[in-house]
C-alpha cells in the first residue's frame, strides 16, 4: 500500500478536501499528520486548540484515508523553552543547543519528560479511539542532528544514577573502565562526569559505558510514549520512524517496544553516508546505490520482526545532502517496487507537497507548491496502478543469508578507530553489497539471534562477543564468516585476556597477536583459494587451524575452521568477492554474478530485478513476468514468478 | 591622480617632514591618515593629545598634500573596552570577541554608538574645516573579518526593534518566515531569538531578515558619523573604503549617503576569494587574474554613481593570504593605469612605509622600513610620470552592458546553497569574464536600476526579484540574459506561488519544476544555438517558449522570449562563452576574441589595454598610441585614441 | 643498557615478582615507574597509601633492577581537579580542558604549584634514598596534548607579573610589540591580556612574548620539582621525557636543569609529524623515514650536553597516530641500535605489557595481554644479545656537522608562516636529512652555542639571530649555511631597521628587499654552481656579494661571502641536495652519496649502518664487523670498526 506524509497546518484550511480528494484519486491509502504541529496544537502553554485538527482528520478521514498520528515532541514550542530552557540539550562542549529547529531537547530533563508525557496524553487522548486513526508514530527520527548524546546538567545527574545502578559501588566501575590507567579513579560516583573536551583522549570504556546510557534513555522515552498510547489508544499500531546508516542508539531495543518498525528512505540523500568513496558518490549521484535503499529495508525488516514500512521515501530531490541532484526518470517507482520488494507494508512518500517556505523548501513532494504533481507523483501514480494489476504481494520467506547488525559495534569503532578510516557503515555496506552481487536474499539480525535457520551468516564487524551472540555462532546450522576485529574486545571495552578473537576462539582456534591500521596507498595481496587485497587493516594472526589464504609474507589472511571462517583484515573488493563466492558455495548456495547495477529480491514466489544502470540487463527467465519483461531497461524493473 | 595611506604614529617626528617632501616629490597628491589612532589621540578617556597630529597635519598641508581623516572608530582603544566590555561583538556561538586586533565592536551597544558619537564630534570638530583636510573615510572597511553580523545581548535587542518594525504582529511575521514549519512560532516579539546554534538548520527566513536587519546597522552607524560630519566639515567630501568581493551588507545602501564611494584593492591578496578553481588561484598568483580587480572597480563606480576611488591600493606583497607571492614587475604600474581606466580619480597606495612591527609587518609600501623606495614604490613614480605625460583623462562613459548586482543575492545563496559549492561570487565572476572576453566595458548596477540605457543587460544571480527590479527589467531596452535561480524567491525567502521563475514569467514564460545541484564530476552536455555543458546546478524546465539549446535528454536549457533569455543551470566556460557571444550579438554589440589574459577598457575616447600573460598582445590599432605601442608585452598596459 | 617502562599498578601483584625476573632475564637492567599513579598513591586527600609500592619496589630492586621513579604530577586525580577546579587548563577560548585525560592542570596555578610541593615531597621523601632507585623523571612529557599554553584567570595573573617584569613600563611593552598599530595601546599592565579570539589575527610581538612565558612557565615548574628532588634524593640523577617534534616550550632552558635529557622515539607514530609530505608518509609507513628518530637522537644528545636516553621506545604498533601500522620485522631492533649509535645510554622500552584496558590498549608493548612477548619483546631479546656480544660502546665523538635548532624560531614561524606551508620542522628535516645523506654524524646546538669545533654549521631557520647567536656566527670557524628567513625579525618580533638578514649583514653583505610565499605548484628555478628549484618561499636580495647561483629571472638565489653563504629561498630537494654538497666540500669534509634509505653514524670508532629500505646495501668496508657484514639487508643493521 502507498501512504504520504501530510501538514495541514501548512496550507489554507480551504485546501484540504481537494487534497484529500487528491490523494485518494492518486491511489494512497495512508497518511501522517501531527508530529511537528505542537505551537498549533498548543500556542500557550495549556490552552489547547483542537479545532483545526478535529477538522483535518474530519477530512481526512471522511475521503478515506487511514491515518497515523504522530506525536508532536520534536518540536517544543518557543514558550516551553523560553519558560525551561534547561529542556535543551548541550553539545560536547557543555554549550546549549538552541530553539529554532528541531530535536532541541535532553532525554534526561524531568521537565522535558513531564512535558512529553503531557503532550502525548493530551493528543493520544483526544483522538486515541477516532475511528479514522489506525495507529501512531511516536516522535520524529530519535537522534536525527545528532541528538542522542547530550552533555547537560540533567544528563550528568542520570548518567551518575545508571552508573550506580549499573555498577553498585566506584570500584566495580574502576574495575570495568580501568581507571588505574592515568590515574582516573573515583572515589564515589558523585565524582563520576561526564564525557568532556580534555587534553588528550577519554576512557574508551567510560566513553562506550555514555554511549549505552544513551541509547537506554532514549528507549526509556519511547516505552513512556508507548506506555500512554497502549492505555488511550486500544487496537491502534505503534511505530517510529527510524533513519538507516544512524547508529546513534540500539535501535533493535527501541523497536522491541513497537508493533513493528518504520524508517525514512532517502536513497540519493543518504549517498553521502560513509558506505562509498567519494568517486562512487558521484557515479551513482543521480540514481543512488543498489544496495543503499535496500540495505535500510532489510535492517528495518530485522528491527519489526518481519514487519515494517516505509514511513517517508524520497520523492525527488531533497534540500539536505551537499549537493542534491534530481533522481533520473524512474527511479522514485524503482524505489518504490524495491521497497514492496524488501518486503515493506506500505510505501509513505515525504510529503503530499513541496512546502514554499522553511527549512525543506527545496525538498520535493508528490506535488509541487503551484498543486501540480511533481515527477515523484507522477511516478507514485505508476506505481499505484501497476499494485492494482499485480494485486496482493506474498509475505517475504526468511532469507538463505543472515548478516549480524550491533549497534554497539558501531560505537565501539566510533570510539576506537585505530585507524582514520575504519568506518563501520563502510564495512557492512560492502559485505551486504558483496552478497547481494551474488543474488542472495539477506536478513539482517541482532548479536545473540538464533542463527539456525541460515545457510550462510557474514559477520562483518562485531568487537564485543556477548554470551548470546557466541553460543549463537555455536549454534549457527550454516557458514559462518567473520570480518577483522570480531571478538576484539569484552563488555567492558578491554582486551580479552587471551587476546582476540576472544570467545570466538573456541570455534575458531587463532590468537590475533597484532593490528595494524594501514592508511590510505598502503594494501598487502592475499592470495590462495581466495585471492585479492586487503586495505586500511591487517591482523597478525597465529593459528594452527586451516589457512585458506596467505598475505604475500607467508602469514595467514583467511583462516578456517570448520563452519568457522575468519578474514584478518579489511578486504578489498577483489577479496571480498572471491571470499564471498568461496563461503557462499561452501554454504551450498547457488548464486548469480550479477552486473554493479542489478540486484535482485524475492519475496514469496516472485521474483524482483532492479536496474539501476544505463545498460539492459537479461533475466534468467524469458516468461512469467508480472512487470517489465525478458529485458529490463535502465532504471527499470520486473517482477516474474 | 595618486595618493597615499600614511600613519604619522607609526614613526619619529622627525622624519614626517622628509615623507611629505617625498611623498610630493613622487607625484603624490593626496594622503590619507588618522583612521586607527584612537589611542593616540585620546590616551586616556576625556584626554586628548592633539598636538601630535596638530603638527602632523600641518607639515602634510604645508607639503601641499591634500589630507583625508579617517574616523578612528575600526579600533576603539583597550581603556574603552575595559569600562564597557558590553560594545564587544559576539560570535554565532554566543562568545564575545575581544580586544587585541580590531572592528571589536557591535553596531548595536548603545554605549558604542555613544563614543562613536563622541570621538567622531572631537575628530571632525577640530580638523572638519582645516584647509588642508579635502575630506573623510568613515570607519575603515565596514565588515572587515566577519564584522557585519554580532549574536550579543544588545544585538538581540536591536534585532526585536527591527522585527516589530517590520511586521509589527508575530502573526505577520510568523506568515514571512512560514513559522508552522516546525512549530517554530512566536506569540510576541519578546520570543524572538538571534540566529544561534541549534540542532537543525534555522529557517531561512529569519536567517534572510537577520541579514538584512545588520546590513541596516551597518547603514545607520555610518549615516550617524556621515552627519556628524557634514555638520561639523562643511564642503569636505564623504567616502568610505569599502572591499571588493565581500558581499555582508548592503553596499548601494551605505554608498547612498556618501558623496562618492572608495574601495580597498589587492589583487593578489583578494585572488582566494572564491572567484577562481584552486589550480587558477595559482596560475595567476603573481600576476592576478585579470577580471578580479577589474570587477571591482566597476562595482565601485556603480556604487559611487559614476565617482569612485581606490583608497587602498596594493603596492606588492601582502601578509594576510593563504600564500603571498610578489607581484611580478610592471603590475603595481598595470593596477594602476587598469584603476585610472576604469574611472578611478585618485588610486591611493597602501601604505606609505611597510611597518617593521604589528600585526602587517610583512604588508609592503611604497617605501621599505629601511626608507628606501620598494618595486611597487618604483612602480609609482613611473605611473607619476606617465600620467602626468597624458594630461587630465577623459571622463567615463556609460557602458554599453550592465551587470545587475544585488548583495541580498548573496545573502540568500550564502543561506540556501542547495550544492556545496554554489558560490555568487564565482557565478559573477564568470560572466563578468566571459563578457570583458568579448572586449565589452560594464557596468554594475543595483536590481531596479534603469536599464534602459543598455544594450546588453547581465543578470547572473538574481533570487529575489523585487518589484522594482521586474519592472526595471520590463522596461528595459535591451537584450537581457538570466542567470539560473532567478525569480526563485520572493522577498519572504519563499518559493514563488508560481514556482521560479515567479514575476518574471511575465517575460519568459516558463516554469522551473525540479532543480538539482551536481557534485563536482556531474556534468550535462547542452547543444543547439549555443553549445557546451553545465556543471553545479540543472533546472528541469517546462515552457513553451523558444528553445535556444536543448540539454542532451532534450529538455530545454536556454530559453528565450523576445529581448529575454534565460539559462537553466550553471554554464561551463565553453557554454558561458558561447552564450555570452550569442546575445552580445543579438544586442547588436560588436565583440572582439580577447586572449584569456588580456582586457579592454574605454574611458571618453581613450582605449586601455591591459596584459597580464606572458605572450605579447597585438591591439587592433596600429598607431594613435599615448602609452606603449602596437604590441603590449607581458604585464604592460597601451592607451589609444 | 636496556630498559622498560612498567605499570605495577595495572597488574596484580601476584605477577610482580615474574615479570622482575622476566625482565632481567630478556636482559634490561632498568625500569621507569610512578609516573601516573597519584590516584593509587593518594587515594583520598591526606591519605596516602604507600604498601603497594613499597612492595612493588622491593620485588623490582630484589630482581637486580634499578628503578626511576617518575613524579605522578601529569596525572591528578578527581578529588584534587573537584575540589580545586582553578588547577585546570584553559584551551584559547577561554574554556576549562577537563578531567578525563592527563595533563589537565594549567602551570600558573597557585594551588596546583602547591599540591605538586606536596606530592613531590611526599614521593621523593619515601623513596629518595631507596638504594634501587637511581633517579627520577619530572613529571610526564611536558607539554604533550599541546598543555603548554593555557588561557585561564591564573595565567593572565601571571602573564601580567611577567610582562611587568619584563617591560617595567608599559610604554616599554607598547614600544616592543609596536602597539601604536591599530591603537593597542596600554596604559597599565592590568590592561595586558592574554591573546583570545578576536576579529582579526593579535599582535605578534604579544603572542611570541606568551610563548616566551609559557616556556619560562614550565622551566619553572620543573625547576621547582629538581629542587625537591635533589634535596631528599640526594646522589640520583634527575631527567625528563622530552618529545622530538615539539617545540612548544625552550627544551635548553628546561634541560639545563636537568643531569642529562631523554626523549620519547616513536619512529612510526611521529612520522605524521609535518616532516614529510603525505605520499611519503606512507611510502615509510611501517619502517618510518631513516631521519625522523635520529634527529630526536641528535637533539636529545644536545640537550643532554653529550648524555641522553631514549626514555620511551616504541615496541610495536601504538594507538595514536592517523593509522597505526605494524612495524616491518627488524625495526624494533634496528630503532634500539640506532638510538644506541646515536649515544644514547639506556635505550627504555614503552612498555612492559600492552594493557587490555585503558586509553592505550592498542599500543603494544615488550609483552603482549596474555603474557607471551611480543614481535617487539622477541627483537629486543635479540638486541639484548648482541649488546652483550658486543660490549662496552665507545663514546661519541663531536660531529664535524653542527645544525643549529632554535625553539623560539619554531613559534615565530608559528606564529608568522606567511604562507601556508610554511613549516618550521619540515625545513629542518629536510636540511638535517641532506646532510645525512652525504653520510655526515651532525651535533645539534642550540643558537648562541660556541661553533668553532665544526666544519660546517647548518643554520636552516632562525629569524631571530640574538647578539650571542651573531657573535657564534662570527667566530665559527668552518663554512655556515643559513637558511631563508634567518636575522628576519628582531628580539621583539620586528623587522630590523636595516632589513633582513639584520646582524648578519655583518657577515653577509646582503638585504632582503621583498619576500614571496609561492603556494603549492609555483617554483623557481635556481642555477649556477648549485642548482634545482626553489618552493614554498621566495627573497628578493639586492647585494653585492659573491653569486653563487641565480634565479631564471637572474636575481641572486644563493649568496657566498667568506665562510658565510646564504640560500635565498626554501630549497626543492634537488637544489637542497646541490647546495649541502657544495657546502660539504667547502667545509673540507669528505661525503658519500647513500641511498635514500641507508644511513651511518659513528660512535667513537665503531661505525654503524642502518637500511630502512627493500634493497641490501654494501658498505665502503668489506671487513671488521661487529654486527652484520658486507651485504646490509632490508631492515638491517650493520657495526664496522
Amino acid at each position: 500500500m502507498l501512504g504520504v506524509c501530510y501538514y495541514p497546518e501548512h496550507w489554507p484550511s480551504t485546501w484540504w478536501a481537494d487534497d484529500a480528494r487528491r490523494m485518494r484519486a492518486l491511489g494512497l491509502t495512508h497518511v501522517r499528520i501531527g508530529e511537528f504541529a505542537w505551537s498549533r496544537i498548543e500556542p500557550e502553554p495549556g490552552r489547547f486548540e483542537w479545532d483545526w485538527l478535529d477538522r483535518a482528520i474530519a477530512i481526512l478521514a471522511k475521503a478515506g484515508l487511514r491515518i497515523i498520528l504522530g506525536t508532536p515532541t520534536a518540536t517544543p514550542p518557543k514558550w516551553l523553552v523560553d519558560r525551561h530552557a534547561d529542556i535543551l540539550p548541550y553539545d560536547f562542549n557543555g554549550r546549549p543547543r538552541h530553539f529554532g529547529s528541531r530535536r532541541h531537547y535532553s532525554f534526561s530533563s524531568p521537565v522535558w519528560l513531564g512535558e512529553t508525557r503531557r503532550i502525548v496524553e493530551a493528543v493520544a487522548g483526544r483522538y486515541g479511539r477516532h475511528e479514522a486513526v489506525v495507529g501512531w508514530q511516536t516522535d520524529n527520527e530519535y537522534g536525527c542532528h545528532d541528538t542522542v548524546l547530550s552533555y547537560g546538567p540533567h544528563d550528568l545527574a542520570a548518567f551518575r544514577a545508571w552508573l550506580r545502578h549499573r555498577y553498585q559501588t566506584p570500584d566495580a566501575l574502576n574495575e570495568a573502565w580501568g581507571s588505574a590507567f592515568w590515574s582516573m579513579e573515583i572515589g564515589s560516583f558523585d565524582e563520576a562526569s561526564l564525557p568532556a573536551p580534555a587534553p588528550a583522549e577519554l576512557a574508551p570504556g567510560k566513553l562506550l559505558d555514555f554511549r549505552r546510557f544513551a541509547s537506554d534513555q532514549v528507549a526509556a522515552y519511547n516505552r513512556m510514549q508507548v506506555d500512554i498510547i497502549r492505555a488511550l489508544s486500544p487496537g491502534r499500531f505503534i511505530t517510529h520512524n527510524f533513519m538507516n546508516s544512524f547508529t546513534g542508539f540500539d535501535h533493535w531495543a527501541v523497536a522491541g517496544d513497537l508493533d513493528f518498525a518504520a524508517w525514512d528512505s532517502y536513497p540519493l540523500g543518504n549517498l553521502g553516508d560513509d558506505f562509498l568513496p567519494e568517486d562512487e558518490v558521484v557515479r551513482w549521484a543521480a540514481t543512488s546505490h543498489p544496495d543503499v535503499a535496500p540495505f535500510g529495508h532489510d535492517v528495518c525488516r530485522g528491527l519489526g520482526r518481519g514487519r515494517f514500512w516505509v514511513m517517508e521515501q524520497q520523492p525527488g530531490p531533497v534540500n539536505w545532502a551537499a549537493w542534491n541532484p534530481v533522481p533520473k526518470p524512474g527511479m522514485i517507482r524503482l524505489f518504490t517496487w524495491e521497497a514492496l520488494a524488501h518486503g515493506a507494508e506500505v510505501v509513505s512518500y515525504f510529503r503530499w507537497r513541496q512546502a514554499p517556505f522553511g527549512q525543506e523548501q527545496m525538498h520535493a513532494g508528490l506535488e509541487r507548491p503551484d498543486r501540480n504533481l511533481s515527477q515523484g507523483g507522477r511516478e507514485a501514480v505508476l506505481v499505484a496502478g501497476e499494485m492494482k494489476k499485480i494485486g496482493r504481494l506474498p509475505g517475504s520467506a526468511p532469507a538463505p543469508v543472515a548478516l549480524v547488525f550491533d549497534y554497539e559495534a558501531a560505537w565501539i569503532i566510533g570510539i576506537e578507530p585505530q585507524g582514520r578510516d575504519y568506518s563501520f557503515n563502510r564495512i557492512v555496506h560492502q559485505w551486504y553489497g558483496a552478497a547481494r552481487r551474488l543474488g542472495l536474499d539477506i536478513d539482517v539480525v541482532p548479536a545473540g539471534a538464533d542463527l539456525k535457520p541460515y545457510k550462510l551468516v557474514l559477520v562483518p564487524c562485531l568487537p564485543h562477543v556477548s554470551d548470546a551472540a557466541a553460543s549463537a555462532f555455536e549454534n549457527a546450522a550454516g557458514t559462518v564468516l567473520y570480518g577483522p576485529r570480531t571478538g576484539s574486545k569484552t563488555r567492558n571495552f578491554r582486551i580479552p585476556e587471551t587476546l582476540p578473537p576472544g570467545p570466538l576462539a573456541k570455534l575458531l582456534p587463532l590468537q590475533i597477536a597484532e593490528v595494524a591500521s594501514l592508511p590510505p596507498g598502503l594494501v598487502t595481496a592475499v592470495s590462495g583459494r581466495v585471492s585479492g587485497k586487503v586495505e586500511r587493516w591487517r591482523e597478525h594472526v597465529e593459528t594452527k587451524a586451516e589457512i585458506v589464504a596467505r598475505f604475500d609474507d607467508g602469514k595467514p589472511a583467511v583462516i578456517s575452521a570448520g563452519r568457522h571462517t575468519y578474514v584478518a583484515g579489511w578486504p578489498d573488493r577483489e577479496l571480498l568477492g572471491s571470499l564471498m563466492k568461496w563461503v557462499a558455495s561452501a554454504a551450498g548456495l547457488v548464486t548469480l554474478d550479477l552486473p554493479e547495477a542489478v540486484r535482485l529480491r524475492r519475496r514469496g514466489d516472485l521474483t524482483f530485478a532492479f536496474n539501476y544502470g544505463d545498460a539492459s540487463w537479461q533475466p534468467p527467465v524469458r516468461s512469467g513476468f508480472l512487470l517489465g519483461g525478458p529485458s529490463v531497461g535502465p532504471q527499470d524493473v520486473a517482477v516474474w514468478e
